[in-house]
Parts: structure tokens; sequence; C-alpha cells
């Protein structure tokens, strides 16, 4: 099989014009403080600067105080970028408009298109079509803007603190909750891009252009239509290896959901396992809500470096402590007991009271000397055997006790700080005093400090996480083979078999005389099995265990009679001794392509739904890690008493199988069930095809 | 079999001294600011309007400008309640003089007992035994006070807001902390215990007298020692049935956190499976830190009606109607498709724009008409078919656009509310302006608000869990039976037959002739099995299948070759057939007592982990409930092809289990395994006994 490398690359579209324009045009300004055409003009305004900025309405009435041009064609020496606010019904003569005025870029602001159906969409396609000709990029329409804080360009209706973040959203008032999120922790946007109906610019191209960003140095995106998923994996996947990391929040589990979705943007929205297979291919961050993004942004801003989950606790107070430990270890972290060296330094510094075997126990010596914090915090970070510290509890409320000790927090918060940056390793605080100076210190000082335990063990967690990922990898979508016409038990396992599936010795045979001269050719029992029958067994087409010649002859008799079908497999019986059962399926996603899912059959599959899933192909190595992710993965190693299974035979079948169905786009379902692996090796043992309608 | 019941119901002890005293002493009153005495002194006497505060000092200097008593026994009238303050060298003489001068209740703030091992804890069981004797309660020692905001009792060394929780605490800081988070909602504390070291009064009694008390609505702990758990577990209960909720902040999931608790109060902490299966037993709702435990006391403040999932989502707008559904849907809340009645009505109200289907996308109409927030979440609330509510998104924020646009958002606040409060079904309102008028009316209002939608949802999921429990139910420990003192497979086959088991027919037997003899009794094949083995199919120990005299004879011969038993156990065959393998286990914990372990036998137990506890012995209805909390429980219903099995004869089996099991607290750990369950009913094939060490 050919799978196809990333050789075609995707182009990065140039959004010079988008980001960084030379001069900017708002068609649709108004005096009307109600209206999107106010905003944008009072905010394009406040970056005239650094560019021309334009303001153009049909009426010609000055807006805000200011000589308006009728048309862009008019603004002398023309328009590099043109945000559009007028309604609906004269949206493609702005877009001409714009476009005889030079425009490279053109922000669509007006709905009423693809978001209403498919007439609005057929129009929407046009329009997109018709500035892609003109070599113009299009944002939207029925966005609501864009803004880069590195070229002080702002086009959209609400200002947003200004920072590291690269950010791409399907909903404003996602934006919005997440910049009030950022804020307070003294963290912001170098962009934002609202992406509307991405007519023409899609996720995908918006993240390829802030990776290539300087002053971008993480990538966000509140997404719920990924167009071309697949893509968008690969663009991600690339940002992930030039060192951004990417984090995605996005809708879609429940029916409830996608209801909520196509009535807001007309998207299609994917489940979410088929997500998490797209995001674990591209090592893209994936979050459930606006503050778990905003916690992890925070994180990742301040420490990229960390890796490993033995984390310090330190608190002061023994309640503290023990809950911090708890939450930590629910969220995957360990705390494992200090070694004597630690112990020692820790005993020096604290009372004989003080818990100092991890997790750490201040018991009261930070109201003794509130300086113990910092030399605590920098033992534990120092220690070879502590990946990452969380501090838990008190610390931020001493400053309640008189001005002095109040000092002298703030002053312990900086040292704390300074620890945490000489030793780099991750480092979270939970205080009951969120807000008081000694944590809005630690804040300002780069340190993440949350409010409730909980989140603090959830970004070390996640951090940890990140440092045992493989490096991205979105498998190319090889070149369709030539399509498979029959959906039949042969043509599968012949196609199956030349992707370089193994299969038991078979021969396709019609007759009652065929089928007992095939059989004899095999060696041991052989299996019938009636051709024609999408579900052979629940049928009664499949026939086991026949030994000998009169075996095979009556139950072809007995097919023949019930089933008459078209022809017969004779197949050797398969030798099943310590054998596991997979199931191998590859399902056509229409956003993500080809998804691949992997389990253990029969009740593993049915009942405890333990699969797991990858974009297909999936490489061997690949689907190894797809079988050890199964909860029953430690069925494949051999439990009680049972020897453990060829992992690579089953693994390279899983490349195959994969293979094959993802060079068929014709095959909208393929499925090997079982796929027999036992410590010997793998074979399929039945194959079914389904054909798209 | 005898299962006790409740009749000895334990006594409440008198705490009216503790918490409504006629007189309190601080024996310890210093001027110290730093000291306990000090403060504790300042507290007591905000009370003095309500009782007697009488200041005790050794020294006899004035304290705060007061005369002090050198000793409590010279205050003319007595005392009746005692805080102790003194170091711990000093304590035994001020309980003396406490109880000399006829105080109830004393509260032992002074640490240096149990805490610090077997010697403080010798000491300290004297004193409670002491105090006990007197007639009087010991809160402590080694704790930080007492607290009854509705009898204006300040015994402790900050304030805390008054309110309907009654609280109870191992840990003061966690004190501090939920009241931090309580005060943001305007909740607070009717009575606040530390419990320390629980040298006599104990959580259970706390919750008994808190269940008595009218001014307290709901109870709340932090607990690390439950003392006597079964004891706590039936206090919970009871209060429960009475109509006031407990919540539950624990720690000891892992090594750390023990490690923690062991040097914090010396407590040995339950793993959370057995506080788990106690809290489902007794009905109390237990939270994994602080701010959940926050979160679920105001919403069971303001609302304990509520029951359903069929939540219904209102936001302004797209993104944060799908995200809230998600978040819901994976909290296990249903975001239900609405009516058609529904959904007109909601349509008269919208614009066409906007989704009504649920979830529901006011699509800009709360920004034109901030009043439809009012009637959409009305409408929503009057549907049969809904049976909570989230709202999310940007209410709270549509201030910002003016001062108008404020005050009709504050009024629509209070309007929402009125509907909640006539409608009477859970309802939480996610806003990302959380501290905005709207939001700070809604709270003050009594409506839970929350700054992240996933704490909405926890808490709508968490009311609607508690919809769908059964009533309390804490099993009595059965009066011991006579002690077993064998505990070969033959003895433990005996007990649990006379308990009610059922087995397959077999005979104990010695010799090659005896055996035969008994396999000629048994219809069909047989199963040997060699006594005086722990784990006998390890060892060669059993043969299974012997269908005739001569391989009985072979089998007899073999065994008595290799393992020279001291018997044989001739038992017929059991039929299999559609059968599922069960194990049934109880073991000893030493806090909850009989804890029994239900789960499918062989890789569901080992690989998987999918078992289920509960309190022993376990009735025949609870034992069903175990057994469908198995994630694997539709493999008894039957799945692919296969019968349900016996499903009321395999609960009356646990039921017999369990009971033989509590019965005999001399067993340590009694297991069978397998426990066979057909279509046809319920046999124990295997069954084994740990005896106390």
């Amino acid at each position: 099989m050919t799978i196809l490398t990333d050789a075609t690359a995707p182009a990065v579209r140039d959004l010079s014009a988008l980001f960084d324009p030379s001069s900017v045009a708002v068609i649709g300004a108004s005096n009307d403080e109600t209206k999107y055409g106010n905003w944008l003009s009072v905010q394009a305004l406040r970056g005239e600067h650094r560019r021309l900025v334009h303001l153009v309405n049909r009426r010609g009435e000055p807006v805000l105080g200011r000589a308006v041009h009728r048309q862009a064609v008019d603004v002398p020496g023309g328009v590099d970028l043109a945000v559009i606010a007028v309604p609906a019904a004269g949206f493609a003569d702005a877009v001409e408009d714009a476009l005889a005025a030079g425009a490279r870029a053109i922000v669509g602001i007006t709905a009423g298109f693809a978001e209403l159906g498919e007439e609005g969409r057929t129009r929407e396609a046009a329009l997109a079509d018709r500035i892609r000709r003109a070599g113009a990029v299009l944002l939207g329409p029925n966005c609501l803007g864009v803004l880069d804080t590195t070229t002080e360009l702002r086009l959209a209706s609400n200002d947003m603190p200004a920072g590291g973040i690269g950010f791409v959203s399907q909903s404003g008032n996602m934006a919005l909750e997440l910049s009030r999120f950022l804020e307070r922790d003294h963290l912001g946007f170098s962009r934002f891009a609202s992406l509307g109906n991405q007519a023409d610019l899609t996720a995908a191209d918006l993240v390829r252009s802030y990776t290539e960003h300087d002053g971008t140095e993480l990538i966000a995106l509140y997404c719920e239509d990924f167009g071309d998923g697949r893509a968008f994996a690969r663009a991600a996947a690339d940002a992930v290896r030039a060192g951004k990391p990417v984090a995605l929040l996005t809708v879609g589990a429940g029916q409830a959901s996608m209801r909520g979705a196509r009535s807001h943007t007309g998207a299609l929205t994917s489940d979410f396992a088929v997500i998490d297979a797209a995001c674990r291919a591209a090592g893209v961050d994936r979050v459930a809500t606006v503050a778990e993004l905003a916690h992890l942004l925070g994180a990742l801003h301040r420490n990229r470096r960390g890796g490993g989950r033995r984390l310090a606790v330190i608190a002061d107070g023994g309640g503290h402590a023990s809950l911090a430990s708890d939450v930590a270890e629910a969220r995957g972290l360990h705390v494992p007991e200090f070694d004597d060296d630690l112990v020692a330094g820790l005993k020096a510094e604290l009372p004989p009271s003080a818990g100092t075997a991890n997790p750490v126990d201040l018991a009261g010596a930070g109201e003794q000397d509130i300086t113990s914090f910092g030399r605590v915090l920098d033992l534990a970070l120092g220690a070879d055997s502590v990946d990452c510290v969380l501090v838990t509890g008190y610390f931020g409320g001493y400053g309640g006790y008189g001005e002095a000790l109040a000092e002298a927090e703030v002053a312990t918060a900086r040292v704390m700080a300074a620890h945490i940056r000489d030793h780099g390793k991750p480092v979270a605080v939970h205080t009951m005093y969120a807000d008081a100076p000694a944590a809005v210190e630690l804040r300002r000082q780069g340190v993440c400090v949350f409010g409730s335990v909980e989140h603090a063990a959830q970004v070390l967690g996640r951090i940890a996480d990140r440092a045992e990922r493989t490096a991205p990898h979105v498998p190319a979508v090889p070149a369709p083979a030539a399509p498979v016409v029959a959906d039949d038990y042969w043509s599968a396992r012949e196609l199956l078999r030349q992707g370089g599936l193994k299969f038991p010795a078979a021969h396709l045979v019609r007759t009652q005389d065929e089928a007992a001269a095939a059989a004899a050719r095999i060696d041991g029992p052989v299996v019938l099995k009636a051709m024609g029958l999408l579900h052979k067994s629940d049928a009664g087409g499949v026939a086991l265990g026949l030994a000998d010649e009169a075996s095979v002859r009556a139950a072809h008799a007995d097919m023949a009679r019930r089933l008459d079908p078209p022809g017969y497999c004779v197949e050797a019986m398969a030798d099943t001794r310590d054998g596991v059962e997979l199931i191998v399926g590859v399902r056509r996603d229409p956003r993500f392509g080809p998804v691949a899912l992997v389990g253990l059959g029969g009740i593993f599959t049915e009942v405890l739904r333990d699969v797991s899933l990858g974009l297909a192909p999936v490489t061997a190595t690949d689907a190894r890690a797809l079988l050890e992710r199964l909860t029953a993965a430690p069925l494949l190693h051999g439990v009680r008493g049972r020897p453990a299974v060829h992992l690579a035979a089953a693994a390279r079948a899983i490349e195959a199988i994969t293979s094959v169905a993802a060079a068929h786009p014709e095959i909208a379902e393929l499925e090997v069930n079982p796929l027999l692996v036992t410590p010997r090796g793998c074979r399929g043992l039945d194959a079914r095809i389904v054909l798209d309608a």
C-alpha cells in the first residue's frame, strides 16, 4: 500500500493585509451607537497612528465627526483591508467596491448567508470564490471581526487585553469570557479572529498564520465547525511541532449541542470521540470549558518545560495538605514519599510537628516565619525526585494578621516566584485568599494562582500529560485506489489480503463437490461460510469445526436448502488457543476522513464500550498505542496464567486494515471482526464492507 | 440468620451546655494577642449579653481590662461551659477545676494528646473517661473551638458568617475556606464544632445534635477520622431521613493523603471506596473539594425539592448554549428537544433566528429586550418536560451598555428569582459577569450563581442524582454468632450453607473408595477438591468433570500422591450453561465494619476492577442495586442472544453470604468465588475464609 506523505504541504496564505494592513476601510460606518458599523469605526480609528483609516458610508454623511467616502473605490491610494458591516442585501456590492479599491483582505461582518440554509450557502460560496479569484482573502461572513494587538489593529466590537495568545473563535461571547479570565491573570491576545461561516479562511488557515506570527506564543480555538478537519489537524500539528501549543474548545458531544450549533452557524459538528482522536494525533489539548482553557493557557504561558507526575504538596495545615494530595492523585499525579535527604532538609527548616514526608505540612511555620514558604518551595523544587509543586491553602492570608506580616508575605511571594523561575518546574498555587496582595503579586510575577485546589491540580495534571505525549503525527490519507464494487465477504477478504492482512487458507466454491474438494486441500477442520449475507452468523450462514467430508457436505446441503447463497467460502478453522478476539473498523467521518476503531470484540465493545479511536491509516506504532489505551489492554499481555498475544502482529494487521480502508473513499465502513490475535500471530476471521450509498 | 434492628438507637447526648450554655469560662485567658486564650476571650465576651462570661487565669492578672478568677471553681454560681486553652501540662488540672465548677461541657483547645502517639492517647482516654463519668461532655482536645450563631456563642479564633449550615470540621483552615466561599453567596453557619481528637464527642454525636437543632438546615462535615464509621453513617442517615442533607468532605484516597492525615490528628483514614459505600447507604453527599462543598450547600439551601435530569439550557448566543449543553450532558443531565407547545411559546417571545428547541439561544433578544430572560425562564420552568434550568453566558453583562439597561437587568434578575421561587425547580446561573449587579442581585434573591459553567452543571447534576436515591439504609451489624474456628473449604461451605447459600451436592471423604462411593451417589460428573489448601486450583487440588469411577479414582490417586491432603470434597459438577460467575466477598474494615464487595469474577474484577461495595449485611434489594451498578451489569440481563440470569437468586445469595460474614467478627475476609448464577438459579462453587490473625 502507498501512504502519501505530506509532500504537498498546504501553502500558508498571505494574511498580512488581514492582520497588518497598510490601510483600513470600514464599509458601513455609522453614527448609530447600537450598530456594529459604529463600534468598528471607533476601534479602527484607535490605530490611525499606525495606518490610514477610512470610513465608508453610502449616504456620505460625516461619521464620528469625520468626512466619509461614499465608496471604497473613491479612497485615494486604495484600501488594503476592508471590513464590511452593511445589510446582507448590499454585501455583494460592497465586496465588489472593496476589491475595486484594491483590498487584499475583506472582513465580512454582515450575516445572512450559509447560516440560513442552502440558498445562503450558494450565495456565500460564489462571493468567496469571487474574492479568492481576485487574489484576496475573506474572513467571515457572519463574523465579529479581527484584532491584532501587535500591530494595534482593532476591528472588533470590544477591545481585548494584549498578550501572547492567538485566538480563533466561532463565538464572540466565548472570546469575551476568555478575555475576562485571562485579564485576571495578566494575560491577553496577540491576535483574535472571529471565524464566522469560514466561507474562505478556515480555522486551519488561521492556525497556519498564527504559527508563523512572532507575536503569538500559544494558539487557542473555539471551533464548532472544523470544515476539513484533517487539514485543521495537520495545521495544528505543524504549530505544535513549531513549539506553539494549541488548545481547543469545541462542542458537539450530544444531540442538544448539535441543535445549538446548527442554529448558530449552520455547522455540522463531529462527535467528541473523533475530535479527540484528531487532537491526540495533532498534539492538541482539548478542553471542555472556557475556565479550563484559561487555566491551561495561563500554565502553558508560564511554563512549557515541565514534565513528570511526581508532585510535592506544600501546605500550612494538615487538612489542606491531605485534600490537595487526594485531588492531585485523582487527577493522575503522584505524591511520593520524599527521600531522606529532602526530609532532612525540610526538618531543618520546620518545627517538629511539621509533616515533611510529602505532603509537607508547615504546621504553623508559615505564621511563625512567613519566609519558610520560600525556603521549603526552593528545597522541594531542587529535589531530583520532584517534578512539580502544588502550594495549597493559607498562603495569602497571613497578611491579614498585620502590616509587617503583610509586607513580608508579599516579599515572600516575590522570592517564591524567583525560585519557580530558577528551577523551571511547573508550580501551581491554590489559595483561599486568591485576591490578597501576596496572591496578586504571585500572579504579577507569572505564577499560576487558583482559588480552588481542583483547578491547580487539573493544570498540573495537564502539564504532566503533555510531557508524556509522542510527537504529533497526523497521517496523510492515501490517494484513492481503484474503487471496489462488490461488498461480499470474499471481496472484502481479498481486498484486505492484498493489503497485507493474513487470513486462514480458504477457497471460494459453489457446489457441494467443490466444497468437499476444497476442504480436502486444507489441513484440519474447516469452516463453511455462505456468501452474500452481511450478517452471516445470525442467518445461520456459518458452520464451524467441520472435521470430515461428510460434515462439510451436510453443512453445504443445509445452507443450500435454507439460504441458497451464490457461493461458499471453505476456510481453515483458526487455532484460537490463548487467543483474544479484536474488532478493527474504519468509518469515514465527514470532516476528519477515515477514522479507525480498535477494541476487544464482543462484550468489551458492545457492553463495556471499551474502544479506542485514531485517524486512519494507523501505523503499527500508533496501533500499539491504540491497543494499550484500552481498559482491557492487560488481557493482551497475558493475565491469569495466559501467555501474552503477538502484539506486533496485531499492530501490523491494524496498519494493513486501516491503510486499505483509507485508500478507498467509496467504503463508508470496513470492519474485521473478529481479528484473532494469539501468541503465534494474527488472522482476520471475518470481514465486511459497507459501500457508500 | 438474625439481623439486629437499630432497636438500641444511640441516645442523643445533651449538648445544650456546649452550644447554649448559661455561662462560659475561658480557662487560660490571656492578654497576649498571639495566643488562643486571648482570641477566645475576645470572642466569648461578644456574647456577654446572652450569658455570663468569666475569664480564668492562674496568675490572676486582669485580662482585656477585666478582673479574672484564678480558678473556675471560684466563679460564683459556677460554670456551665469551660473552654480550656492552657498548656498541655496544666490541662488535667483545668479539667478538674472546670468539673468542680459544675461544667457540663468542656472544649479542649489544648494540644499534646493522641496526636503525639500511644502515651498521649492513654492520657487523653483517661481524661475523657473522667469527664464522661462526671456527666459532662468534652469537645476535643486539640480542637479549635465551637460556635453557635443561633445562640451568639463564639468560642473560636475567627468569627464566621451566620446562616443555616451546621458544620463539623477536623481542620480550622477548611472551615475558614468554606466560610469564604459561603459568604460570597450570602450563606453561613448555624453551628461550627471543631472535632479535634474526638476523645469524647465524635462526628456522629455532633451530627445527631445538629439533626435536632432547629436553626440547622443542612449539615456539612470535614472529617479525617470517622471513629466508629458505622455509628457516623447511622447518625447521618437519621439526619437525612429527618430532612437535613449531609455533605461530607474527607481525605484518604492515596498514600500521600494518609501521611498528611496522620501527621495532622493521628487519624487512620479509610479508603474512598469504603467511605463511598457508607455514604451511599446513609444518603450522604460526598464531595472532593471545598469549592464543591460550598456549591452543593448553596444549591441545597436554595432548593431541595428538585428532581429529574431533563435540563433546559438558556443562553444569549449559540456558543454558550452548545457548550453548556455538552458540559451538562457530560455530567449526566439530559437536554431533550422541547415539545411543540414550548417551542411555540418560545418562538412567540424570541426573534426568528433564535434557537427554541433546547438549548434556547436568545440570539440577541436579551440585548433587544432584557425582560425576555424572565419570560423565557418562566416558560421553560413551567413546562412539565423540564426538570431544571441552566442559564448560561452573558446575563449580567448587559448592564455594561448603559444605565437604563443596567437597571432593567437588575429588575429582570428579581423577576427571574421570583419565577424560580414560584416554580420550585432547581436553577443554576452561569455568567461571565459573576460580580455584576444583576448577578449579585440574583444571589441576594437566593439564586445559585457561578462564574464557570462546569460548576453550574455539576450542582444541577448533583441535585438530579439525589432525587434518584432510595431512602437511607445503614444495615445493623448482627450480634456475633458462635465463632468459627476452622478455615478449610468444607467449614466455609457448611457455614454458608447453614446461612442459606446453595451449593452443589457434596460429600466429605478421605479414601479413594469413599470418593468413588460418594461420586456414585451424585448424578452426573463430579469435581474432586483437596481440602486444606487456600488456593486449591493453583496447587492442582481441583479436578473437574470426572464422569466415571475410574477418573474419580485416578484423580484421587494423583492428588494423594502430590498433595497428601487431610480430606477431599466430592461435589456435583455445576451446570454452567448460560451462567455468569460472580465474586462476592466481605472484609472487615476497621472503621466501617463488614463491607461487601460484589463483581463479575475473573478479568472483570482483576483486570477491569469492575466491583461495587456496600455495607454488610446487604439485603437482597440492596444486592440487586450493587449488581446493577457494575459496568458489566448488562451481561446479567442477557446480551448477544444469551438469556438473563436469575438475578433474584443471586441477590438472595449475596444477602446470605454477607449476613454470615457480618455475624462473624472473627472472620477477617470471607469470599465466594465463583458464585455461579445461571438462568436457573445460583450456587456457590468455591468459598474461603480468612480468620482474624
